[in-house]
Parts: structure tokens; sequence; C-alpha cells
């Protein structure tokens, strides 16, 4: 049964497994503990920091093992602003960073502190130059991805560390998708990562910070992990987490190369197979085996749900797909389409058969969901106005859901003669990105949204 | 080898390992997804919540999984003096707590709220009156452990409940040193716990609030359990960690009254065995595994080294076997001898030979540290006053860690007359405590510390 998912993470590594077993028996002490088993602990903690530092690039005493990536990118945000605390109170993001990292910049708001989100192109990319010019007198810490979770665009790292270095600003680099793959380059302040991305197992995250970086642990006085990093050390896990990332960095560059070709494979072949697919991201400079695309008409937990019928087994950044019922934010920052979501990473082995497979059941797992919605086919939109209608139409799509408002819209944009206007109604969030999203798709003009959960689009062809 | 550092840290109870290995295979997915791996894991999680509330005697919903007992006492305590911000920003604690809820009450106090730590008697217990008389009209929370992880002695939890019912005050009790014999009975508002203590995993902690408490989580917003715990579940160990607490709740009362027989043949011997002993802790209202002892003259980490050499792990109090050179707050707030300090807590199974055979080594190790101490013998201190020495004497030790400063006064003490003093120069935090305590054995009279550094004690006998 194809997995997909590899994104959000991926099954235990052999060597991870290894590992863990091992350690179970010989890491649970106490590694403060002066017991020959706390010594013993203690050991197993000092070898895993630097194997986990020499794939890094840091020093061992640079590098902290946190319960997640999470708490990674908490501790090292909250510490960096804390140790430049004299120097101002403005944070650096890219709008695409990992949610955890928004929720922070969102949390420094609202006490008081000012963010600048550096936008990003429709690739998933920020410019550098943007990213440099938000740069200000009294910006405490930089924060940006190496790789997006999402859409699998690489960063312009080296341009930002060259931007703080000018600036004088410590950078963090949130390494979760791409730390896998390869080190980051030399020159970050401040670097996060998640073990179980890489096949690591739960529970462990990476801190590093530079030496010389001002740094400031906040929370409450803690004695493990030199303060920056409070609770029981998670041993066994610690050292399964080094263990595979020496590992999976040990078969990096020939699966880089094999999972870059089903990816392009898949780039490539999907808007042949699917009409009405915008494949996102950028072609080249993205991770080797990640691609998202959004397909036009459908709803991404349907989808998703016959694409797990089927076996394969993804992801959505859909609004229909989260808790929360907005879209992505990474796709939203994007601009691009949101709905029927699907974003496919490819774990380490993937099978090309698998891909091919995969190939062939998607056309049919979406014109499933398409039928279901009562999705327009093509002609029904490109047909004259029609006898009577109007110069102008308005559709009221309220307390419907993605991919439903701009179905209707679809449906009647023949009705109105070229030059005239329909006004879609609707309270889903996902409305705001996909109504301009069709537009561009379709060659219709998006006038914009008057008033909130209003959208006037323009036929033009 | 037998270890006794049960209180520490247990190895893996080998359900907990049953469970952690059956759970890596099926656990490791992210359970918010919706394909088949997310669904599995959601299903395992919700059912390790079901488990480990049961346990707890609390609803599922009530309860998150943290990465550690500190990560849930953090996240208990800012939560709930968050949610009653408008009451006041009063913390009422015992001064005997985890270290973790102190470093919280002074990073509360940093904040400009403030504290109550109440005291404790010589046996380790806070009195319950004491605690009720500490809560007032703006006291936003009272923490209270169910049981000393030092000492082991018991704490009035039904009496805290009472009190704090009676003032409307949330308690949030810690039991991570208990609820691996039993359940806290009701009347918390919030228990924390720790799963490395019971036989789990490490990297697992329990935050149980009741419905009805008002509970605002701090730090960044998080969306993993429910909102109260950020970062990717572990959902493996979380597994482990709630099918192993069932599992030692099944052994508990046998196991209970066995290690309670151990405990009380251990106080009773030691004093036999070791002259100038003092075992610490309530000998009845107490945990059943769990005694610690005091070796005047003796040097804890020393006797730690010797204890180990001969096979035993144990754990102590004493400043010079912690990282920050200070005696455990425990003792401190005991008013009892730190030095020699000695905990030795019995895991599950422990055998009773083991037992005979430490108490046939614990002499002869305590013995040898005195010997290279050069402590005084009895006959040494009791001796008369000699010749020509005066009414008052200075025993300079000054940069002389512990128990040299105690050493020394045993030393010289004879050299004075009944009623005639003799003043110690040190700064080793320890002879702040242990001094008095020596004289109190002694029947000696401390007069004070009319300067910090410069104690002052007065022959009596």
């Amino acid at each position: 049964m194809p997995y997909f998912d590899a994104a959000s993470s991926v099954p235990l590594h052999p060597v991870a497994r290894q590992a863990l077993q091992a350690s179970l028996d010989e890491g649970w002490a106490d590694p403060a503990r002066l017991h020959r088993e706390g010594r013993r602990a203690r050991l197993l903690l000092d070898a895993a920091r630097e194997a986990a530092a020499e794939a890094v690039g840091c020093r061992p005493d640079e590098l902290v093992f946190t319960p997640s990536g999470t708490h990674a990118l908490h501790a090292g945000i909250s510490g960096a602003l804390a140790g430049r605390r004299r120097v101002g109170r403005h944070l650096v993001v890219s709008a695409v960073e990992h949610s955890a990292v928004l929720h922070h910049a969102a949390s420094l708001r609202a006490g008081g502190g000012t963010v600048t989100e550096v936008g990003v192109g429709r690739d998933g990319a920020v410019g550098a130059e943007a990213f440099a010019a938000a740069l200000r007198e009294d910006t405490a810490l930089a924060c940006l991805q190496s790789a997006n979770h999402e859409v699998g665009t690489l960063q312009p790292v080296a341009g930002a560390v060259a931007a703080c270095r000018e600036a004088g600003v410590p950078l963090l680099v949130d390494a979760a998708q791409s730390l896998a793959w390869a080190a980051v380059p030399d020159g970050w302040s401040l670097l996060t990562a998640s073990a179980h991305k890489w096949g690591g197992p739960p529970g462990v995250g990476l801190l590093a910070v530079r030496k010389g970086v001002r740094f400031a642990p906040q929370g409450p006085a803690g004695e493990r992990e030199s303060g920056r990093s409070p609770g029981f050390e998670n041993i066994p896990a610690v050292v399964a987490a080094a263990a595979s990332l020496r590992a999976v960095r040990a078969e990096a560059a020939a699966e880089d190369a094999r999972l870059r070709e089903l990816v392009d494979r898949i780039r490539a072949r999907v808007p042949e197979l699917v009409p009405d697919v915008e494949v996102v991201g950028d072609p080249v400079r993205r991770l080797p085996h990640l691609v998202t695309f959004s397909c036009l008409y459908a709803d991404g937990e349907t989808l998703l749900h016959e694409l797990d019928r089927e076996g394969f087994s993804v992801s959505s950044g859909s609004s229909c797909t989260s808790s929360t019922l907005t879209p992505s934010h990474v796709l939203r920052a994007m601009g691009v389409l949101s709905e029927g979501n699907v974003r496919v990473s490819l774990p380490a082995g993937t099978r090309a058969a698998d891909v091919e497979r995969f190939l062939e059941v998607l056309p049919g797992a979406v014109a499933r969901v398409r039928e279901r919605l009562g999705a327009p086919v093509r002609e029904a939109e490109d047909r004259a106005a029609g006898a009577g209608a109007g110069s102008s139409l308005t559709v009221d799509a309220v307390g419907r859901l993605c991919p439903v408002p701009v179905i209707e819209l679809a449906k009647v944009i023949g009705d109105v003669p070229v030059g005239g206007t329909v006004t879609v109604l609707a309270d889903d969030e996902a409305a705001r990105l996909d109504i301009p999203a069709w537009c561009a798709m379709r060659g219709q003009e998006y006038v914009g949204e008057p008033e909130p959960g209003t959208y006037v689009v323009r036929r033009l062809v």
C-alpha cells in the first residue's frame, strides 16, 4: 500500500529501530545521576549529540535535543528574540513558514512586538531582495525555512544568510524538510529540525545555536540540555534519531536522483492526464521527493478518500481537510488554487511502479469527485450567453463549502455576455483564494471583493 | 547489579516494551491526517488516552499527553494561572515541590506575581492548616505533590483539596511519584505525572485538567492535544506509557506490601549499622519503596561512588552531587542534615537478598569515606578541653566543600570548655544546613550565623 505522505511523517528507519531497541536497555536512566546506569545514559546522549552535530554541521555543544521540531522552533525563536531584546522586538519571517513559526509570530505581535511577513511568488519562494529589505534596525531575528513543506520549493537561504550577515541580524533556518537530504550550508545562526521527518522516532527535535549568537532561554529555568530544553531527556529516541540521520544521509544522493525523476514524471503527466489541474511550486529548485497540485472543481477531502480507497495515502492543503476550514497558508501566500489540493511526498524507496499506478488511478478519482459535486464540463462554460440573460448575474453560495462557490460561478459564467459580470456571494474562506485562481486559469477577469464575501468576476472569453 | 534509584527513572516495563514495538509499526503517522496510516495512528492515540484517563480517574477529554512531567507541570501551571488572571497572580506551593514547580514559581515572581511557599516539618510534610492559611483572595492556583520525590513523605492532599474547595482555588497535584501506586483520590483540579517513573518510556508526561477549571493555554497557539501541548504526538511512546501504567497498577498492591517491608527493614537497620546517621522522612505516611538517610562526616559523591563500586546505584541530595553545589531544596526545607545523603528507591521486583547485601556493604562504604576525609571519631569529640585552649576558637573552612566544615567543627569542639564557642567560617552553601543539623544531632547549641558564612556553635556537652 503506497504511502505518499513522507513530508508529514515516515515510518521508522530500520537503523532507527535497531538503535532504539538497543538504547531502551542502555539509555533509560537519568543521565544527570552518578551511578553506572546514569553514566551509561550520559555516554549515549553525548554520542548522539556528536553524531547529530556532525550531520547538522555544528559543534556538539551548540546542539540540544528538544521534544519536537515545534519545540525547537519555539525555544529557538523565543531565546533569540530575548537575547536581542535591546536591539528591538521586530521579527522577519517568510509567509510560508511552518505554522509553529507563524503562531510564534502572532504571539509576539499580541505581546507588543512587530512582525514582517515576507511574501512569496507563485512558485512559493521568497525573493532574497525582499527578505533583505525587510531587515530593520530593530530586527531581533529573521526566520527562513530551507524548503517549503507543502510545495517543496527551496528558499534562497544563501541570499538570506548574506543579507542577515550584512544587517547583523541572526538567521534561524527551519531545516525540517531538508535535513534528511543535506546539511544546510554554513552561515545560519540557529537551525531547527524534526527527527520523525527523516525516519527517526517521534519525540525528537533539534535546536542548534551557534556560539556567539545572543541567546536567552525563555520560560522557567531548567537543568536539562544546557537550560535550553526542559524535561527528562528521551535518550533512546535521541540515539535512534541521530543514528537514522546518518543512515538516511548515506542514502541521500542516490535517493535524491531517483525520487527527483519520479516527481518530474508526476509533474509532467498530471496536467496531461487530468483536465483543469494546476501543478504548483518551483519545478527545479525543489525538494527531490515532493510535488503538489490542485484540481479545479474538486473537494480535497473527498479526493483524499478516493485515493485512500485506491490505496494511496496523500495529504492536502485544501480547507476542507483542515480543522480550521481555511486553506493552507502556503497556498494562500502563493496565490494559487487551493481546491482539490493534493500533496504527494515520496518516502525513500518508493517504487516507480507505484508512481505509475498512482498516475493511472488519479484521473478516475478526480473525475468521480467532480461528477459527484456536479462540476461543469468545459463545454458548458464556453457556451454563448443564453437568451434573456442580463449583463450581470448573482450566485448565492453562502453556507456552501469549497469548491461549490467556484463550481456555481463556472456554471453561470456562460450565461452573461462577454463584458458582463457574475457576483458570487460566499462565506467559505477558500473562495477568496479560489475565485481569483479560477479567473487566472480561465482567462476571466477577477474584478475584486467590494465587500467581504462578495466576489465580482467579469467575463472576458 | 541492584539498581536502587527507581525514583529517578526505571527501566522499561515489559508491557511498555511490547506496546512500543507494536505501535512503532502502527503509530508513526500523523494522527491529524485523513489517510489510513493517519487514522490508525489516531485510533491508537485515542485508545491510549482512554486507558491513561481511566488510570488517572478522569475523562479522556480532560487528559493530554506532554513530552515530559516537567512540560506537564509548566503547561498546567501557566494555563491555570492565566485562566484565573482576573482573580490575581498569587501562587501557593509547598517548599518541597519538584524543582520544575519552584522554577515556575520563581519565573512568576520575576514577572510580577507573588508566591507563598508553604514550609514543611522535619518529616517533609506540609501542614494542611498552613497550606489552607496560605490561600488568599488573589490566589490563582495552589500546587501540592502527592508524595515527595526525595524523602517519600506523603502530602496531605485530602486536606489541601478541602481547603482549596473552601477557598474556591484550583489545586494542581503533581502525582509523578505516586501514580504508579494508585490514583490520586478525587477533588483535584489539575494533575500531572511522568511515564518513565512507572516503567513507561521517556518522552511522555500527563496533564489532566478537570472540566470547569478555567484554563488558558500559554505560549504560541498549537493544534495538537487540544491546544494544550504543542508538537507532533509521540504515539508509540504514549501507547507504551498507557499500557504500562495499567500493568504496574495491576501489580501495585502486592509490590507495595513487599517493598514497604524492605524499606522498613532499611529504616530500622541503617541507624543500627552505621553510626551518626539520620534517617529522614515520615516513617509511616510514605511511598512504599523509598527511604532517605544522611551520614554525618561523609561526602555524598564519594559515598555514591563507593556504593556504585559495590554494585548499588542510589541517588543523593547532597550538594556535592548536584551541578549547583547547593544541597537539595527538600532537605533544606526539612532542616535535616544534607551531607552524606543517600536516597534508596527500590524498583518493583527488588529482591530481599539485594537489600540485605546493601545493608552489609553500607557500613564499610560509609566508614571508608569518613576515614578518607579524616572524620573525627566519637572519642575525639568527647575529650575534655585541651590544655591551653581558650573559651572560643575559630575554624577557617572557606573554600572547603561539604562535609569538611562540619568535620573541622567536630574536630575542635572538644578543645573549648563547655559554654565556650566555636566559630566556623565557611562559604559552602551546605554548611548553613549541616552545622545546625550537626548541633541537633550532637546536643550542642547552634547560636546562629551573625554574618553570612560565619557560624557560631556553643559547646553544651
